[in-house]
């Protein structure tokens, strides 16, 4: 009984004359792609292009919103209000659904990106402002959150369609949060161990931590990163694996046209 | 018989801590008021604030575009492709379309700022790039214009609906274009010559240039500038002296809820 | 025996078109003038005539070093590593030097803001990396810090001249650390108690805390805060009372030419 | 007879988490690097690698000034009246100069980058505003400077030491002036044929243009770009061709302690 995935991707994370990964290539791997809008990273030159080419193959598109900080690419935790949240997050939303309408397509989802993403990921009242800014703008769009997080929890509690994503390279603690970047291990880099850890958690439901504890959760994507060549080269063996374990990859939410 | 026309400023001016000149003073004598977008001015914690009090004194909204540049507050002409201007309108355009939505309010215009407003005013190919972005993104708004300019000629070709706008302190050419703001007279300061010439502009339904000819225009809006206190006691007398000869001031677009 | 003491106010704070209090009144009332130097605030600019200004009227000048963030005006507390503030210190120091030689003028202290200010009053590590930076880009600058802070530490342990600074209108909690901007009180609004607050505390040689405790400093700088009318009228009346009682207004570091 | 030359490239052209080109790459081949001051490009973390690396491999730095324009990587021409182009360039030499001497090393010359390298080619105003504000801030600083261009002359008038900068992969007008990058052949891409021509120029003390014409004039130093990898084996190429030819490849000004 094959068992449907997303594989999704943060793409257009470039900056004017900046590019960052091979968004090309990674578009002919992924079913959906969350695209930088300007605050981390990103402008609308960039958006127009990517949601452009996305269309073209037919990959699903997303709002990745961030904190207002180009130089630290959104990883530094910019100390926000929560009503700043909201503001940020409508602000890039918005943005976003223009250049998607123009480059004659829609955006389906919404993801945190960086520090942002992690502060959701721990503090219910950041997850619960991305949460009321996306509903209050658009509420059928569909939350991609890190699996067991808050922000999971917000975007349910707002009446959000949620999908659960799981992080193809990055361990997780025993508590289920993803092992910060900088700490030994955090990113795996073995191709062979990150696709077997990516089949058996989306097989079993439940994210593997570092100690081989499995926490039970629904999955519906898988986040392959996309900032070096070597991760088009992930993206493609897991998704080749995948498709050999006749999973169907496709995007959690539908195109719209 | 009454005439209806419509008073607009440019509001939400100021960026992170820094203010121009007293917005909330404004909102209680203009009937529509263009917020700027984030470029050339504005933010979204401003955008916020503004557009909720302008819902809070019926005072309809627009997105006050700019060419990407605080520094110069987008009064510097950025060269910038036609494709470029598309993406810079729909991008500013979305994000006050969300931040209006956020605040429980609509975008009932579009207006362009400062050298970019300029360059729409005689080059027809950036006035058609602004009215393509706003059909393509929103075709319900309308183009608040610049009387007789490229701008409104663009529009009308677009499609979309149109309010020719004069202004109540700025000096017309002989071949009614805006004194540019450098040159000495541009900008008119005795009060009561502004207010005896908007009022003949108005009743003759043209604009009246340095040497005193007419050039006939529509006209559903004057502008007045918010960006000293001295404005707003102009913006005062404005509105006085045309409610004293019967006019009805009102936006020329509806407000939306 | 008069007493030597110095009137800082932090000025240069505007950015494009925006301002923030009155400069040039303030500069009739001070003898110090800490600069922004744009990353919290400042362009190249307002630096170039804020120095001029300050030669002309025999102000004395100084780098005031903050946070990359213009929106939040280095109010926010970005995570920076060690390295990464001796390396903004550095920028900033380098570019208010090259901008005062340019108006014939030489800076001759430097000073932190807001909330790198506020990191280093009490961090060591932040405050040493400052101390770093100076004293190798311009050993010869006096630090103005925070009196009692680790920054005077910092400073002192560093090589560098330190000139101790109070604030005439902020509040000091038990330990005499500011008391953070967003208590209840922490700003002094009545000028008669700002007033006699100060001379207190440079009469006694002591910070003065809420409940009247005495915590002994050194003291060569009053700070008079710039960013609103009232801040100049509040400067100008202490001014008066300390020259009434004798005290000899003049900069903590000489003028250089 | 060896004739001593200089191979310089621009570097540092990176932002945040953005690189551009394979910098320690080129620094192994050339004897001077331009680098970015932040404004154009660059910021203080890669400013002070990138001179700490240049240090390292006794590699000779300038600071690479441009406009006020990350996005549009200082390809844009801002319009910025000649007092601005001063305060601008003393900004970006000071910060750069700072960076350099926390990195135990000095800055020896200063360059124009993109647009406003092309603007102070042609344009005496711009090309005196530069030469001015050098002069003022550092006069021991030599200007690298496009040969036959207004810069080289305003740079002399103001008594500041030249180097003419001749490009290796830039087609050349029969006014001796750079092909503009948008036109067809603006840049030679032939490895064989920009190593001809760079020998030629050299050894004839002459730009070749695209007719073949000669324009006389002293040549001090080779551009060679830095923006891609194959621009690094054009590079070597160029140097390994010219110490054949018993060329020294030096730098024209010498490094300072």
């Amino acid at each position: 009984m094959p068992h449907a995935i997303d594989l999704n991707a943060d793409l257009g994370e470039g900056y004017g004359p900046w590019r960052m990964g091979d968004d090309d290539a990674m578009l002919d791997v992924v079913t959906s792609a969350s695209v930088a809008c300007g605050f981390h990273a990103g402008d609308q030159e960039i958006m127009a292009r990517t949601f452009a080419h996305a269309k073209e193959k037919g990959v699903a598109i997303g709002a990745h919103i961030g904190f207002p900080d180009l130089w630290g690419f959104g990883r530094r935790a910019i100390p926000l209000s929560v009503a700043e949240i909201e503001h940020i997050v409508a602000y890039q939303l918005g943005a976003a659904m223009a250049l998607a309408t123009y480059s004659g397509y829609r955006i389906s989802h919404v993801k945190a990106h960086g520090a942002l993403a992690n502060s959701a990921e721990s503090d219910p009242s950041v997850a619960t402002a991305i949460a009321r800014a996306v509903r209050v703008v658009e509420p059928s769009l569909t939350m991609l959150a890190i699996a067991l997080s808050e922000q999971t929890r917000a975007a349910e509690r707002a009446g959000l369609r949620v999908a659960n994503e799981i992080f193809a390279d990055r361990a997780y603690t025993e508590d289920g949060r993803l092992k910060p970047r900088r700490e030994t291990g955090a990113v795996l880099k073995n191709i062979d161990a990150v696709i077997g850890r990516a089949r058996n958690m989306i097989v079993e439901g439940a994210l593997i931590t570092e100690s081989g504890q499995r926490l039970k959760t629904p999955i519906e994507s898988i986040c392959v990163h996309g900032d070096n060549p070597h991760a088009v080269e992930m993206a493609r063996c897991l998704r080749a694996a995948l498709e050999e374990e006749h999973f169907t990859l496709r995007a959690f939410a539908p195109h719209q046209a």
